[in-house]
């Protein structure tokens, strides 16, 4: 047993439930061992809530430790905690060291079969006679949000309620417009300072410019440290676009205080960078160095990184496993026209995007699945979700931002970046979140009592 | 193009459909053809309703011909008629002729998959400009009437309404009791003669006893014209179980009129059977005299008959592929005492039904798996459905009897035997059948209206 300090009195108890790797035929019998970590300090009585938190890509240890609401709130609560893995992230590898090997193993990883891991492992957990008659409330953030309100709004007779929050399950074709994405982030930039979107924006013809020679190519290499030197134009389009990520990922986590999420960060990181992005004259090489020195608020700012690895921005989830997810449901169409936005001219092309995925994986995306198996356009008939959504953050693009029915309901946050209403309580957190967190607590009681109600 | 003709203006074109045999991975990705039957007589303008049939265990011509329901109310609603098939059943088979082959090619044959089929399939008929807003009914009877009720619970953004008759969607385990179902099949007969069950009830003994030597077995054998000879004790079995389903099925459809859904009958079966079983003194070779005169209305109403089969008491239904089902999700306790039934006692056994089942398909029953996935005891989210039950048909014991919420309503005939209500009017149709047909054109034009509203 292996335990994960959080401090005292918060442990996290790991376990394992053995699980089938397809829910959905009787020709794949195989089972595996699906992670779940586990505290219950605070569950005193029996049929105590459970407070579910459906993992996304990544390991669970992340967003167990990233999820501070569910600690904060498990005390009034009585709550079990409960944070699943989810499968082949982490430690949750269906088929081992095999699980990545080909489409024969990996072919597993989907939404709905995730969904139906937790189904069983919440009825694993209910078959204790002490959790028999536990409400189940979920909660999740981004990815982890959509696969909360998903599990409410296919298995309501097993999950009572969802916390999905900045869930982004219109992020889909037909459904929300590619530009809107970016135009977030560079907003977010524009808050910050008036100039630094304009100067980000002037860059990319810069680095274009300058990584056209081999001599130019060597002093971005160098001076940028990256750990693998620019070489071709393949390089070039990967740099572009790993500043791109990072762009987005400090929208996504620019959180009101020191944080450690997608990476170790400053409180209100943009404003860190923009610092270095204010003096609209610079250009040519001084504005290469006033980047760099920018992204490197994201890329190192424990001054523990040696070099930048282009191939992945977030090292500390596992982009192998959700660039797979992409290019089989979760094709989310993100766009930019260099005007309204700061990037780099991009359009959506799912052809192209198509021969990717099926070079890489052998697979053909499928940009329609997500909105046919669950709904998109008519969501109804949906209850007892809260969908929270910051709008600073470029994932609220694709948030349900108005309520579906009387008790699907949308939460907005004007001042949140990314689930930042999931993360624990902290003094400088803006009234917004407060609030929302307040709202959260108002609907998990009411689903507890509605739940309890019905079994009277 | 086949041609199915019930009369002149109401022909089925036969179309198929490319489906994945596989809907929940990315790792088997064969595909297969769905037969579908279609008629647009009464479709006349862009966007009229759709009435789609879930089919169920069986050719599909079958629910065809015996859903007039929806071929009765089609011309008021102008809407175009789809009967889809279910996949392993008819021409629907997935690895043709390989298909029931073994447990590789079988283990497709699910409920959730089923429901995927039709929803790709419906995603694909709404895919023509003509049906893009088009609402979707849809209609199934029994299991058909399961997976009507299920795929609007689970797929409420893709069908706006089911109805869903005497769809026994409780009949599972720790839901309903297993005693309910043959004391209502009792009921049947007892309503026609109260000798009659008391007849077949002693009928029971005097198999056994008659058949206990060879002789007994050669004259039972040879009198009831069984098309192989009883040998042993499992023949013996096998006939019990055999009369057992013939009164069951009688029960369920005890028509008010001449029909042929599970066998070419008369009008109310069950007084036809029960004239012969009137004599309460019956008893020894008359009383299996009378036993086979009054099951021949079943067997051999038409005079074709040349002998029994044991194997199979509706040779118009697929009963491979059921049995199947019923090995792995589809496990629906049924039992019998003897006193408040009028069947051969029998306890039911999970060990020894799942040990049948291992050795004939290689698989183990799930009977938690109906319940954990699509609910049992709390249905109360489900929205737009009406669940309509015969209260003489003997699978109202698992059917919704109470109204779920709001929309999701039951309807109960008293005078109804199994899906009465989705056959064809007749002029001897009880009036409570009748009544219920006018509740079904209410919700159906409540649902289309909704649906319509919204879109405005």
């Amino acid at each position: 047993m292996n335990y994960i300090a959080r401090n005292t009195d918060m442990r996290l108890r790991q376990l394992i439930c053995q699980i089938k790797v397809d829910h959905f035929s009787f020709s794949v019998l195989n089972t595996f061992k699906l992670r779940y970590l586990i505290n219950d300090t605070w569950q005193k009585t029996n049929n105590a809530p459970i407070f579910f938190y459906t993992g996304n890509e990544g390991n669970i240890e992340t967003f167990a430790q990233n999820t501070g609401f569910m600690w904060d709130i498990a005390p009034e609560f009585k709550a079990l905690l409960v944070f699943a893995e989810h499968r082949y992230y982490g430690e949750s590898m269906p088929y081992n060291n095999k699980s990545y090997a080909d489409l024969n193993h990996l072919g597993y990883l989907t939404s709905q079969q995730a969904l139906a891991d937790y189904v069983d492992l919440i009825q694993y957990l209910k078959s204790k006679s002490k959790y028999k008659n536990s409400p189940i409330i979920v909660f999740g953030g981004s990815y982890g949000g959509m696969l909360s309100a998903w599990i409410r709004i296919k298995y309501p007779h097993i999950v009572q309620g969802a916390i999905a929050s900045s869930a982004p399950i219109l992020q889909f074709t037909g459904i929300t417009e590619c530009e809107s994405f970016l135009r977030i982030v560079t907003s977010d930039f524009k808050k910050a300072h008036s100039n630094c979107p304009k100067l980000i924006r002037k860059s990319w013809n810069i680095i274009v410019n300058m990584t056209s020679t081999n001599e130019g190519k060597k002093w971005l290499s160098d001076n940028w440290k990256l750990c693998q030197p620019l070489k071709n134009e393949n390089d070039i389009e990967q740099l572009i676009s790993y500043l791109q990520d990072i762009y987005t990922n400090l929208a996504m986590v620019n959180y009101p205080y020191k944080a450690n999420f997608l990476a170790p960060l400053p409180a209100y990181p943009i404003n860190a960078v923009c610092k270095h992005l204010t003096n609209e004259s610079l250009t040519g090489i001084e504005l290469l160095i006033a980047i760099k020195n920018a992204i490197n608020i994201f890329t190192n700012y424990t001054s523990e990184t040696k070099c930048l690895n282009l191939n992945n921005s977030t090292p500390q989830l596992d982009a192998i496993g959700w660039s797979f997810q992409a290019c089989t449901e979760m094709v989310m169409p993100i766009c930019s026209d260099g005007i309204n936005d700061m990037f780099k001219p991009h359009t959506w092309n799912l052809d192209e995007y198509s021969k990717d995925c099926i070079k890489q994986y052998s697979v053909k995306p499928q940009p329609n699945l997500i909105c046919e198996k669950y709904g998109c356009k008519d969501l109804s008939t949906a209850t007892n979700i809260v969908f929270s959504n910051g709008l600073m953050d470029p994932w609220s693009s694709g948030g349900v931002l108005r309520n579906l029915s009387s008790s699907a309901i949308a939460i907005i946050i004007p001042e949140s970046a990314h689930h930042l209403d999931l993360r624990s309580s902290n003094p400088n957190d803006p009234f917004s979140v407060v609030l929302a967190r307040k709202y959260h607590r108002f609907f998990i009681t009411k689903w507890i009592n509605e739940y309890h109600e019905i079994r009277k």
